[in-house]
């Protein structure tokens, strides 16, 4: 039933049934989120330690993908990565404290558009994320911001983090479509080039702060992707011309 | 940090965290719809049918759990059994025809208290699925129906099928909540012994036509349930006594 041929289709708008989107960055800001809190409850330069924080993410999953660390859900790498930080920084924390400010990830604010922008397109599409946060981590992200996803897919079901080809073969599978009926939303272009091999359609998503205001992201445009948009309504706005 | 410890709390209403519901007869009416669509379609005794239909899946999960069967979603079961009944009744059909019929499942209609139940539970739980159902279908289920679902969780995930202990434990470990955080919620007996064996407190709902409505089921209340309600909005009353 889920034989999947990635060109089975060429990439045609109106052909499009999912729209799995990344989270981190591109729904919710991380950086102001964590930034915020990080400053509520430490005296420490809070936008450094933000950042650090989200640095020892790559390297984490990457350890995890070469198979140097078990597999390990996010809310434990961001644990790993915070003590180490907390040591670095040279703050002392009780464990529950360190429990408490760990989920923060569990409650980073939507860019402003976000919330309206998946409202724009659901009638039209299904609409599931593709986040390597864990499903508890993501459910309370939705409630947090009443974010209408149909369904939260996540690297904790295919047991292998994105960019592995089997996190974007994944959504075409578990929704038995074409990768090519598949677009991915992501503010991240080594996202969208690793889903665009496996086939599916891809939509960048200007987020110029995702790193914060003072470190202002390369936003222009790449030829590859299917579709760039400002933010979720104006790719909402883009995708009702080519709505059957 | 999700060790699962299943006395660590007693059964405490105001302890609850999740609740996680039964899909099939309890949220959905599977026998209307289903003979509803058998009706259109073919010149055959249409409640048989969906009944026949039904009651190949028992058989049909528990030759996966025995090993009989490969790991196999429910779409391909339900196809499997279609296939199967098909013959019986001396009916031919096309394969896009077979296809398209086998979706009926994805497309139940829901009962008339469900999706403002869910809606009236939301604002105090996390609501998840715990469905024997594969998740693609679940997500046509929610958008059919508007359901308010935060979370969908499916043997897909677990890759075990109800009743295995891994399902009802899963759903504690996904949110990293105890056993006694969550609760079931399901309109079959054998489905919530299951669950409570695993810890977790249970609501029995009252699906008295989920046979059809010349074969009325038996919904009197069993002591062991932590709760008996006719339906979702019952179960929403019940529980505001409780809320923190």
């Amino acid at each position: 039933m889920s034989t999947i041929n990635t060109h089975s289709f060429s990439h045609d708008p109106r052909n499009l049934r999912v729209l799995a989107f990344d989270v981190f960055g591109t729904v919710v800001d991380w950086f102001d989120s964590v930034r915020t809190e990080v400053n509520r409850r430490m005296d420490v330069d809070a936008a450094a330690f933000a950042s650090d924080w989200r640095a020892g993410y790559a390297p984490a999953i990457a350890a995890v993908t070469r198979g140097d660390l078990d597999w390990t859900l996010i809310d434990d790498l961001h644990r790993m990565i915070l003590d180490d930080l907390l040591s670095q920084y040279g703050v002392t924390m009780t464990e529950p404290d360190r429990y408490s400010l760990n989920r923060i990830w569990h409650f980073l604010d939507p860019w402003p558009d976000s919330a309206a922008g998946l409202r724009a397109l659901r009638p039209a599409y299904t609409l599931c994320t593709l986040s390597n946060g864990n499903l508890g981590l993501l459910t309370d992200l939705v409630r947090h911001s009443d974010l209408a996803f149909d369904c939260l897919l996540s690297a904790e079901i295919f047991r292998k983090y994105k960019p592995d080809p089997e996190t974007y073969f994944g959504v075409a599978r578990t929704f038995d479509v074409s990768p090519s009926q598949v677009m991915l939303v992501a503010a991240h272009h080594n996202d969208l080039a690793a889903a665009r091999e496996c086939g599916l359609m891809t939509a960048y998503i200007e987020r110029p702060e995702e790193f914060g205001p003072h470190a202002i992201k390369d936003v222009s445009p790449k030829p590859d992707n299917d579709f760039h948009a400002r933010d979720l309504l104006h790719l909402a706005e883009q995708l009702t011309h080519f709505r059957r």
